[in-house]
């Protein structure tokens, strides 16, 4: 059995990930499995919605805490493979995000740590009654300051900083009105409620979710003038690809689009 | 009738969409008379407050799509024309926040794609019970991109990216929760509401709600330490103003204050 | 009794404005007795949280306004009194969020103006039932822009606006919704609601809140990949603590951490 399973239905692809022994957690073979399918997804055209799941008990515990103190063996007592663990870790968080495809996390049990930051990396998500989220990494010393990018850039900061400081969780409810996450489902629908989402996005022109994912992230970051240059770039280029024109002409003449996607 | 109506009462003016054939849509016309009307706006003192409302079933439904489809004719496939409305298009948004007085969107029916990007760019909004918000432009092959930049300063970045990705309506309630407009009210209470709030808006000192808008929408773009260097630059100038010294005076003494504005 | 009355018990720093007959107002003396407090604290290492409340009526009703007036009497009208005020109301408040330790605000009463803006800089806050918070400068001719650099980081932009132009308040448990308080208790348990908070705060490992902390408000105003490089450093620092390996040895071997800070 694969550390992480795909499989795709149509267009929509299912990463699962699949190590419920250690609670999912980002080992190095789990991040370089990710990245590994991040990278062959980026470049995959057929596939428009990407869902991430884990089997067992949790979505996903975080980082593996055994291997991080099997590293401190090292000479250096572990610095140059903690350096270079966030780095990767960080390469693949952002990969989610530089993913051409919307990425749906379907969450379930917990999502701690780096786990809470998968989920708060991803484009959107739902999450079973009863799932729990937590950056409680204080609890054993160790401020979660990566997760929390990701999880700052989603919630309310005062919010944000009583998980990483308390390193208490949250239920599933209050993480879908701090905007943690898209909305929360009864356990039995979670893979049907991501499969609808995922149907959804991936019955859309996929260049233009392609194009428009990518200036989110990007004008979300600039100021407010250069952000309308930029998209308003986006949308010329998006304004004449063929399909958008037949998309366009089809909703004013109240037909189905011919798309050639 | 044109084709945006002005009326004003006291301190307050009243601009209105009225395209009610086209849901109001951003046309090339509609677009130069709200430019023209923010215009004059920004240099009228007499004006405290703005709302903005829409005649027939719509507050707006976004770009016109015909006029656009017709645009593709050029030689060039319609690009310097798309480029060009794009420019016009965020230059009038941004002029709502430049604009001195406050402006209340007051939206009923639907406000979609630039639509809803119009309700995003006033600085506060009320909506009817019933109307519904979307960024749906996903739906016929056109990724709302330029929208996506005031929605995604409005509301949590994945609630934004699920109505962008998969072109779904929230209702008004959902909108009020996400902070992409300030309340909802009943149908029949819609125009009194808004009055409401201009009027408690054009009843302030004109002079400190113009210096506080301009520094609002400037801070908010800044690290902490230059936010505050600038707003305590305008908080002194403010102090400087013959009404705010009257103003502290009159509280100070328990009285109605004598401005000159 | 002092202006600014501190107690500690154990590692927790219990500041309480007194002023009560100025509703706490942050005068010339308030603002220099926080300062010099929060000047000590950041070299105090026995503490690890505070918890900042007030005296009286009201938690604080923001600047001293008889005092501001008679700054008026100066040659300039007072203009270089309210630009050296303003500079030390901005170090103050820019000093909570730079403290090591997390800070509490315990808020009952009103929260007004710069006390609404105190509550705002702080990281975490709990208020009473009953509470109200306002940045109603506006009602006096003077816009409170600096309080908004605070209030327009902690909640969204529409409310944001809506209070500042139109000077009303929010309830406590709409400040909660909102984001701008952690949340809401009765009255008679506000200060063992803020000492549980400050004390799970307190048992965690302090040099890891402390490295938290001064990374949370660094990393939130940084660009993706930025903020990404710099908490990956923070977390190779954080997990070459000595109390740190304690933590997470002490974590897979089921005990309590021996930590020797």
């Amino acid at each position: 059995m694969a550390i992480l399973e795909r499989h795709d239905t149509g267009a929509v692809a299912h990463l699962k990930l699949n190590s419920p022994g250690s609670l999912n957690a980002l080992s190095d073979a789990m991040l370089a499995a990710l990245q590994s399918e991040f990278d062959a997804l980026s470049n995959d055209r057929s596939i428009r919605a990407v869902i991430l799941s884990g089997e067992g008990k949790a979505f996903c515990a975080g980082h593996d805490l055994k291997e991080m103190t099997a590293g401190r063996q090292a000479e250096d007592g572990g610095k140059a493979y903690f350096k270079d663990l966030f780095e990767r870790c960080a390469r693949m968080m952002m990969s989610v995000q530089k993913l051409p495809q919307p990425v749906i996390a379907q969450v379930h049990g917990i999502a701690t740590a780096a786990g809470c930051q998968l989920v708060a990396s991803c484009d959107m998500a739902i999450a079973a009654e009863g799932t729990r989220f937590g950056v409680n990494g204080v609890n054993i010393g160790l401020f979660c300051s990566t997760p929390m990018v990701a999880l700052s850039r989603n919630i309310p900061r005062k919010k944000a900083f009583e998980m990483l400081s308390t390193g208490t969780f949250i239920p599933a409810e209050k993480a879908e009105d701090l905007g943690l996450i898209n909305r929360v489902v009864p356990h039995d629908q979670l893979s049907a409620a991501t499969e609808e989402m995922a149907n959804m996005v991936a019955s859309k022109l996929g260049a233009a979710v392609k194009i428009g994912k990518e200036a989110f992230y990007n004008q979300i970051q600039m100021p407010l003038d250069q952000a309308y240059a930029y998209t308003g770039d986006v949308m010329v280029e998006n304004m004449l690809y063929r399909d958008t024109a037949e998309g366009i002409a089809a909703f004013l003449e109240k037909r189905t689009p011919d798309w050639q996607q």
